[in-house]
């Protein structure tokens, strides 16, 4: 009997060309393909929720794929971390219902964007955080974002490249805090545009530094122009926190 | 005119096979003179306070170096960082007495040990925290190593191979607390015996998982025997955080 498994993937970015399976490069889905085949013993073809990019970090990102094998769907999480190399750890494996397809099905994703804000690179944050020497405001940092919350086009926020029907998205939360020397940016949306959350971290560095005051953020918004904001943030400041499916 | 130069040295030891230099492998000394070399041109030996191990961590060991240069002091932090490879970045650089030697002067260290302690590994953590899964309460970590603290002969808490006159030792505290799925241990003293705070881990996790009650670490202390103790747990938990000079 075909089942459908759902897997939970934590993954250090930092070696990989992104999720997205591609022929010459490691990536995330191609190690989870492979150690799945071994373990299984027929060709497998994991589909994820989010395909993040070269450098992006993941505490939850989200597979599933289809099998016969009689293996217990919440032993896949132990028999598969065995296998796969020490920067890809399942989280959980379940089995869920077989029309579930993680990047169709509604969702809420949050991301995290940490800065880390002092005087000298900390080497032990440097695969984990974009460091930003000058001082930034968090507060300002705070007032720019609640500005990005609601259903708006983010047009102005979407890398060059993507082709998509819309570029109006619902964000559902962001908020910024300083702990010590790391800012950290916290956005929740019901999906995203193509690099939207670095180019809201390169954008809210501009208001944190006081290039921009906060209240421009809105004209960028208006824009609808992708030069209109900052540039895009380093890929090693993101981590995909985890994606919440909602019921349909 | 001669003057001694004291850095403040922070670095991920992942890759290193430790501060000292060595013939075969690259260390933190060893990556710290030859920039210096570079920079000005003459050979220098570096004199660290801590001779951490491989894969061992810091935040804030110290180092100092003796030149003619006329480069203000404070101009060397900048100056290495531009020189030397990302995973150690200099935090601090001053002019001290030409007599200051790191070493010998009395100090207190900082350490911090991290248990990552939950069902799977995070991937993200995996360089600076040692993996836990069984159940670990930190309450009773902090009961045994409370018993640490004070004056005493730590030679169950001495890794083999150090050569000492004595084994006694002076911690002057001992925290354990936990931080969602993170255990840290913190512990301060004037001076520690070789693996000593590995070795205090890897005793204070048996007390955790309740292999021993907390009061067996006195038996432990009484017993002057490294069989005695607990295991040595991974250099990757382990991070100088810094080291405070005593007036003399």
């Amino acid at each position: 009997m075909k089942k459908r498994i759902r897997l939970t993937v934590a993954y250090d970015g930092t070696a990989y060309c992104g999720w997205q399976i591609q022929n010459n490069g490691k990536t995330i889905q191609g190690e989870l393909n492979r150690c799945l085949e071994e373990l299984l013993g027929h060709p497998v073809e994991t589909m994820g929720a989010s395909r993040t990019d070269a450098g992006v970090h993941a505490l939850g990102n989200v597979a599933v794929f289809d099998t016969d094998s009689r293996i217990p769907a919440e032993k896949f999480s132990y028999a598969l971390n065995q296998r796969l190399p020490d920067d890809i750890r399942i989280q959980d494996s379940q089995e869920v219902d077989p029309d579930f397809h993680p990047r169709y099905r509604e969702s809420e994703k949050t991301y995290r964007y940490q800065i880390l804000n002092r005087r000298f690179p900390l080497p032990t944050q440097r695969l984990y955080s974009y460091f930003y020497h000058y001082p930034l405001d968090a507060a300002k940092m705070q007032e720019a974002a609640s500005i990005l919350v609601g259903r708006h086009d983010f047009a102005s926020f979407c890398g060059a490249g993507a082709q998509v029907k819309t570029t109006v998205r619902l964000v559902t939360g962001f908020s910024v805090e300083r702990k010590g020397d790391m800012i950290c940016l916290q956005v929740s949306g019901r999906g995203f545009l193509y690099n939207m959350v670095r180019i809201f971290a390169g954008t809210l560095i501009e208001v944190g530094n006081g290039v921009y005051p906060p209240e421009h953020v809105q004209e960028i918004l208006d824009a609808r122009d992708r030069g209109a904001a900052g540039p895009t943030a380093p890929a090693c400041g993101l981590t995909l926190l985890g994606i919440r499916f909602l019921e349909t």
